[in-house]
C-alpha cells in the first residue's frame, strides 16, 4: 500500500477548503494553472521533471484514519470538512507539457481543472515535485550537453535529503546522466545503478595493492580503482600491475583533474592499458565538465551540484486560479493585480513553432483546446481525465523527448554563460 | 510498519562489502567520522540538525525482500553479499554531537564505530540526513537571530522535494521558527502547523468582500487576511468593516514590504484596529527579515530561502574511516592523502571551551574518552549502544539546546555578513 500524500500539504489549503465549503463557493468550476514567471537565473531552457511522480502524487491523495485523526486532534478544520476529505478523491482533468519536454516564462506547465475543493488540495504536492525535479533536470541538462559523448554518473546521494536523492537521480537520468549510484532510485524507477569503492575501501587494507587486489578478485579486473588515496603515479602502476590491460576503469576524485588526466593517460598507454578508461570525480558541475572538453576522460561522476540544482536548486513554478465559475456556471478568467507578481487570467493553450527543424519561440494563447498552428506542435496533453490516470509512460519515453527537445532549441540554448531564455514567449 | 532505508544506499556501499567480505577484511574494528572541512561560504556557524532521523534510519536500516530480490535481480552484489545483508542489523556504537548543537569546521558531529562491514553501509544515508537538515537548520537558524522576538512560520513546502519539505520544517522549527505550513511535519513530529488563505481564495469569490465574509464566518474574527490581491487600501479597509477590531492579522505578500507594512499599520490603527498583527511573507531571507527591523511587522512567513538553505542547500558534511584494525586487533589511525582533501586520522574528542559563559574555542583531540578540560563541555554523547538506540530525545529538547548553544556563541556569529567561524577548532 502506497503512503499516502494527502499530508504533504499546506495548511491554508485546507481552511480554504473549509471557508470555500461553508460559502457554498466550493463545488464552482476552477482552472490553476503551473507556470514559471522567469527561469533560474541566467538559464536559457527550463526541463519538466516530475510528471510521472505527481500522478503517483495525485492517485495517493487520500485520507485515511491516520490524517483524519492528525487533523481532528490538532482541529486543523472541522468535522463538515473531515466528511469532505474521508471521501476525497480527484475528479477532475489534468492537461500538462509532457515529462522532459523544455519549458519557458509563461509556459503553462500544467493544468487543474476540476471543482475548487478539490483542485486546491493538490497544489502543494503538485508544487514541490515539479519546482525540486525540474530544477534537478534543468541543471543535469546543461551537464549532459557540456558532457558530449562521455557518460555522467549521478552520485549526489548524500549532498541532499534521503529522499530527494531519489527523485534527483531519476531527474538526471531523465536529463540524459547515464547512471546513478543511488540504489532506490534503480529500485523505484529502474534507473541503472554503478559504483565500485571509496576510499575508505583502500584505508581499510594493510596496502593500496592490498585493497586492489582484494576489489580485482571480487569484483573481476573490468572494476575501476580508486587511484588517488595516497600517490596517484603509484597507484596506477600497482593497478595495471594487479588487473593487466584488461582493467576497466581508473577513478581520480582529487588535485587538477585536467593536469592528473593527462599524467594518469600517459602512464596508463605507457603501461600497455590503452583501454582502461579515466573516470573523474571531484567537485564537477557543468563548468568543470565544459572546462575538461579535451582532457583525456572517458566519464564523469557528479555529485553535490546535480542535487543542488547547480545553483538553483528549485524552479520558480506557481499554481494559480486562472478561471473559476463565479456561481453562474460560466468558467471566466481571474488574475489577481498583486505588485511584482501578476497572473494572467484564463486557461492556456500552448504551442513550440519550430521553423527548419528549429525551435523559433513558445506561443501561449488563452483559447483552450486550439489546434496547433501550422509549423507547431502542440505542448498540453492529457494526464487525467474525469479522475482517471491517462498519461502515464515510461521513464525511458520522457529521456528521448528530453532528447529530442534540446536538439530542436537553437544553438544559444546550449551556452552555460548567463544570457536570456533560447525562445521568446508569445502571449495572445 | 516503517519503510526499509537500506536502498536509500550508494551502490559502492554495496561491492565494497562484497570485496571485503572475500578479502577478510569486513570483518575489522573501524571507526568513521562526520565532519564538515569547511561552513558554507561565508558562515560563521553550522548547526547540527538530522541526529534524530539518523537514529530512525539506522533502526529501519535492514534489507527485507523487496530490497534482497532487486539486489539479486540486477546483480549488484553476488549471493554471500546477499546473505549478509539479509541478516544485517547494525550492531555498533555511534556518539554525536546532539541535535540543535552548533558545530565548527573539523567538528566530529557524529563517530560510527562498529565493523566495517556495519559501519561503511551507513554512509550514504546518515550523510543525506545530516547534509539536508544542518544546511536547512542553519539558514533558519540567521533567520531567526535576524527576527528577533517576531515569530516566523516556515512555508517552504512547494519549493522543495516533498519529503525533504517535511524534514525542512522539523529543522526550520529545531533552529527556532515557530510554526510550519507542512501538515506532515505537524503529524510526524508535532511542529505546530498554521495557515489559512491565498489568493486564489479571492480570486474564487466575486468580489473581495465576498471572500473575505466567507473567511471570516468559517475561521472567526481572529483569522489573517491576505490583503494584497487587488489593492491593499481597499482590502484593509474592507477587512476591518467585516472583522472590526478584532481582526486577528492582515498578511502582505507582494510590493515593497516597508513601506506596505508602515501604510498598513497606520491605516489599521486610524480604523481602531490597533491589536490586529501584521504579517509579511514575499521572498524573504535572512537579509530581507534584518532590514525590516524596524518596520511595523508582527511575524514573518519564510518560504524558498529556508527550504533551499539561502544559498547553502548542503551542508558539506564527508564520512570517513578514520581508524581501523589492520587484522592485528590494534585500532590504528589512517588517513588518505588525496590533494586538497586530507583527513586526519583517529577517534576524536571534542570539547566547547566556554568563558564568562562565551564560547571560545571547538577543542578537538584524538585522545578518545578524554574527560573536559576544565572551563569546557563534552560535545560527544551516546546516541546507539552496541546497536540499541540511547539518544532519542524530544524535539523540544534540540530546540531548546540550539537556543542555548547559539546564545553562548560570541556577538560576531551573528552577524549576517560572510566572516570566518566565530571559533576557531583548536586541534592537539
Amino acid at each position: 500500500m502506497p503512503m499516502s500524500s494527502a499530508l504533504l500539504t499546506d495548511h491554508y489549503e485546507l481552511t480554504m477548503l473549509q471557508a470555500a465549503l461553508e460559502s457554498g463557493a466550493a463545488g464552482r468550476s476552477a482552472v490553476f494553472e503551473v507556470f514559471a514567471r522567469h527561469l533560474p537565473a541566467g538559464r536559457r531552457y527550463g526541463v519538466v521533471a516530475g510528471t510521472g511522480r505527481v500522478l503517483d502524487a495525485i492517485e495517493d491523495f487520500r485520507f485515511g484514519d491516520a490524517e483524519l485523526a492528525f487533523l481532528r486532534g490538532h482541529q486543523v478544520v472541522n468535522e463538515r470538512t473531515l466528511d469532505f476529505l474521508a471521501s476525497y478523491r480527484f475528479s477532475g482533468d489534468v492537461l500538462g507539457y509532457r515529462e522532459g519536454e523544455c519549458y519557458f516564462p509563461g509556459s503553462p506547465i500544467m493544468v487543474v481543472r476540476g471543482a475548487f475543493a478539490e483542485a486546491v488540495l493538490l497544489e502543494t504536492v503538485i508544487l514541490s515535485i515539479l519546482n525540486h525535479d525540474s530544477a534537478i533536470a534543468m541543471a543535469a541538462s546543461r551537464m549532459v550537453h557540456a558532457a558530449g559523448s562521455r557518460p555522467i554518473i549521478e552520485m549526489g546521494s548524500r549532498r541532499t535529503h534521503e529522499q530527494a536523492a531519489v527523485a534527483s537521480a531519476r531527474a538526471a537520468y531523465l536529463a540524459g546522466f547515464s547512471s546513478t549510484s543511488n540504489l532506490m532510485a534503480g529500485s523505484r524507477y529502474g534507473v541503472p545503478t554503478a559504483g565500485t569503492s571509496a576510499h575508505a575501501f583502500t584505508l581499510l587494507h594493510g596496502s593500496e595493492y592490498e585493497a586492489f587486489q582484494a576489489q580485482i578478485d571480487s569484483l573481476g579486473p573490468g572494476t575501476t580503482l580508486l587511484v588517488d588515496t595516497y600517490d596517484v603515479a603509484k597507484a596506477v602502476r600497482t593497478a595495471v600491475e594487479l588487473a593487466g590491460p584488461a582493467l576497466g576503469a581508473v577513478r581520480i576524485d582529487s588535485g587538477d583533474l585536467d593536469v592528473a588526466a593527462h599524467e594518469v593517460r600517459r602512464m596508463l598507454d605507457s603501461l600497455g592499458a590503452t583501454g582502461t578508461r579515466i573516470v573523474v570525480t571531484s567537485d564537477l558541475d557543468e563548468f568543470a565538465i565544459a572546462a575538461l572538453a579535451s582532457a583525456p576522460v572517458d566519464g564523469y561522476g557528479v555529485g553535490t551540484s546535480v542535487a543542488t540544482g547547480s545553483g538553483a536548486p528549485t524552479a520558480a513554478m506557481v499554481y494559480k486560479l486562472v478561471a473559476r465559475d463565479e456561481g453562474d456556471g460560466v468558467l471566466a478568467p481571474v488574475a489577481k493585480k498583486s505588485v511584482g507578481k501578476p497572473s494572467k487570467g484564463g486557461q492556456k493553450a500552448a504551442f513550440r513553432a519550430v521553423e527548419d527543424g528549429v525551435a523559433t519561440a513558445e506561443l501561449v494563447t488563452t483559447v483552450p483546446g486550439e489546434a496547433a498552428p501550422e509549423g507547431a506542435r502542440t505542448l498540453l496533453r492529457e494526464l487525467v481525465r474525469g479522475g482517471e490516470i491517462v498519461g502515464r509512460e515510461p521513464l525511458a519515453a520522457a529521456r528521448e523527448r528530453h532528447r529530442a527537445s534540446m536538439a530542436e532549441l537553437p544553438s544559444s540554448a546550449h551556452q552555460l554563460s548567463q544570457g536570456d531564455p533560447a525562445i521568446p514567449t508569445v502571449f495572445s
